[in-house]
């Protein structure tokens, strides 16, 4: 830090900080275009996850294989070959979707067409988007963009983004931090496993989806495909986490982080004191757990929004939740609570409403201080899913890794040099 | 045992009985008047939990409240304080319900018209049922008897039940132990914690409700009902534990044990080398955690027949899976831990489909031996919603007992005297 800025004031910060996080309270209110609620989206514009990309030549398979599946679904491109020249022609910028509040899973990317899932901060006011969960396995957003994938996202961003948008503003919102927190104690980390939650949305949102009066075809299709798909939450989580951490951003001197994000060649990290400034490091290895037929030697470079959830204090923060969750990303329920319970010593606090009740409901850590991953030298876990590197194929496995330290000592360093005044 | 029957011949029955309960398929198929799928039950006949109770004298203040409830709902009483001298009389015959593959939950009765879930084993073609769980609090079973407790239970006996069983045909019935393996990963135990397999029911059955095409208004008020009732499943688990375990009956020199129940003066349970008989043992303690203004002194004796699901190794014998309900039931997560592995002691084997986590998914205990219960000294563990001993006020708490020894050693003792013929 600057030797004007005391400890004394940094620890202040990050209480303000924590207080802020701890304090949101996340409701889903609707779906909506892009368009209409992030500002100043451009027509041809891609959002990704993520630090922010020098164009085509950097994006990854999975990254490519969305990227042309959106353009070819748009209409924008006539065949999936054409993206490389229309994105590495400058015709399509690309941009990252952190820096409008907005959250990309994996290398799926956001038009200004796509339907937005759209979570608001009821304490700030502060809103955060997703786009839609298209389920497991082949999924645009991990690369695949066969006609059947299309197909399902066509009805997916159509009639059924319709659907859950005129339920959700029926039900005057769904408590999203509610369903976390009872979904901590039924296995769910609150990144990789989403069981739990996505069967009590179903149960929630349910009877307003009926209440919409739509047609039973339309509505069993809608209940049958929430029902299969075990990650429908995921996507709610990461705008609710997203709009509870922008709240927090800003701060001055605060060295907590506010995002945690990978574009598939960088890791790229935010602290509160630095505002919206990206701090970035080359990509980590991720120690993944691999279906049958696939191994590390296919996996696609790691590349996703999706760890604003262990910023927040879920996912591999929470993996002594989730014992079921620690074979599916490779290790033993031991291990993963050995690993999860090491972040204790890099978190400035505790949620009060995220308990795990396998630690005697103690509260998950919250609040990463980058000083003392520094300081402990111990780089936070987060978890994640696996694509395919090539393009067109989809998801091969979920591991975890860990934010590379270099983000950290470089925000550090940063805020030292340009802290913003109080 | 008797002295011509080898104790390999009883390893040997042994292990045909936890075959035939591992290798049961239980599916929900139906809701139907209890007087379409129990033979032979009188017009005013009423089954209730446990062993043969010596009439209204030995009833329990849960039961004798279930009971006039009942009459009065079914129109035979004019008032609730009739029910003592009709049933005293002799007019209203009371029967073990567990003798006719049926169970009551807590102090909750069936009549010849209560709509009974239908759960089929698959594997044999044998069917139990249970009544439909009513939810927590204030509930007949529980010896509430107040308006609205049976003005909800017109509506769940009538409207809800012909809308279940619609949705059910229409399903081809629900794999019950599928969703239970599932829920063994979500915190459940299987018993008194349904949480998980409440919301996982609902996600599976919600299409088939919508697929009835009944009106719109029933079917949000049948979706909220469930959503809201995190115990919904305890009687589809009942049942589906019964069907299994009642194709493991009658199996010559077994000793495992089939059935364990209470009837709020004696504990009983049958093994499967004694048939359909009972063996009885005064009520045990149980060890319970009271709502906000009870204590142990204003509790109910224990009643029910929900211990099926310890008989099946589900419950208190897989509160491992469970810590969040580890505090409910008045202990620690480590504590509920300890107990439940002791039994692994007195079981014959493991369950394969249903796995515990934090245990690195190894099956819980299932086909308690009574010999091994004698041997060992380790009474079987239940866990128990624990209701009010006057009439009329419901639930106030959960514990935990065990059953008691001297149950296992009339069984041995008995079987010893007369063994079946093989």
């Amino acid at each position: 830090m600057s030797r004007d800025v005391s400890v004394v004031s940094v620890d202040a910060a990050n209480a303000e900080v924590v207080g802020r996080i701890a304090s949101a309270r996340a409701f889903l209110i609707d779906v909506r275009p892009a368009s209409d609620v992030i500002p100043a989206l451009g027509a041809n514009e891609l959002l990704h996850a993520g630090p922010p990309l020098a164009g085509w030549d950097e994006a990854c398979g999975a990254l490519r294989g969305a990227i042309a599946g959106t353009l070819f679904q748009l209409g924008r491109i006539r065949s999936l070959d054409m993206a490389e020249r229309v994105v590495a022609s400058g015709e399509i910028p690309l941009s990252p979707a952190n820096d409008r509040n907005a959250l990309a899973t994996y290398g799926g990317v956001l038009s200004d067409r796509t339907p937005l899932l759209v979570v608001e901060n009821r304490t700030t006011g502060v809103r955060a988007f997703a786009a839609l969960n298209e389920g497991r396995g082949r999924a645009l957003r991990y690369g695949a963009n066969d006609p059947e994938t299309l197909t399902r996202l066509s009805w997916l961003e159509g009639e059924f983004a319709e659907l859950l948008a005129g339920a959700l503003r029926l039900s005057g919102g769904i408590d999203v931090f509610g369903i976390l927190a009872q979904a901590l104690h039924m296995g769910d980390d609150g990144h990789s496993r989403q069981k739990a939650a996505s069967a009590l949305f179903l149960n929630a949102i349910a009877p307003f989806l009926v209440e919409t009066g739509c047609e039973k075809g339309q509505l069993a299709r809608a209940l049958r495909f929430m029902a299969q798909n075990e990650i429908f939450f995921l996507p709610i989580t990461m705008a609710s986490a997203k709009c509870a951490l922008a709240s927090a951003a800003g701060v001055p001197n605060s060295t907590v982080v506010t995002c945690m994000a990978v574009n598939g060649v960088r890791f790229g990290i935010k602290i509160s004191g630095l505002g919206d400034q990206w701090c970035t490091a080359p990509l980590p290895t991720v120690h993944g757990h691999y279906f049958e037929g696939y191994g590390p030697e296919d996996a696609n470079p790691v590349i996703g929004d999706s760890e604003i959830a262990e910023t927040f204090g879920l996912g591999a923060f929470a993996m002594s939740a989730a014992p079921a969750l620690a074979r599916y990303v490779g290790g033993t329920p031991e291990e993963a609570r050995r690993l999860s319970m090491e972040m204790y010593s890099i978190a400035v606090a505790e949620h009060q409403r995220f308990t795990v009740p396998a630690l005697s409901f103690r509260g998950t850590p919250m609040g990463i201080d980058a000083r003392k991953v520094i300081e402990t030298g111990l780089e936070p876990i987060f978890n994640t899913g696996i694509a395919h590197r090539e393009p067109g194929v989809g998801q091969i496995g979920a591991g975890f890794g860990r934010a590379p330290i270099a983000c950290f000592r470089g925000a550090i360093e940063l805020l030292s040099n340009n802290p913003i005044s109080a």
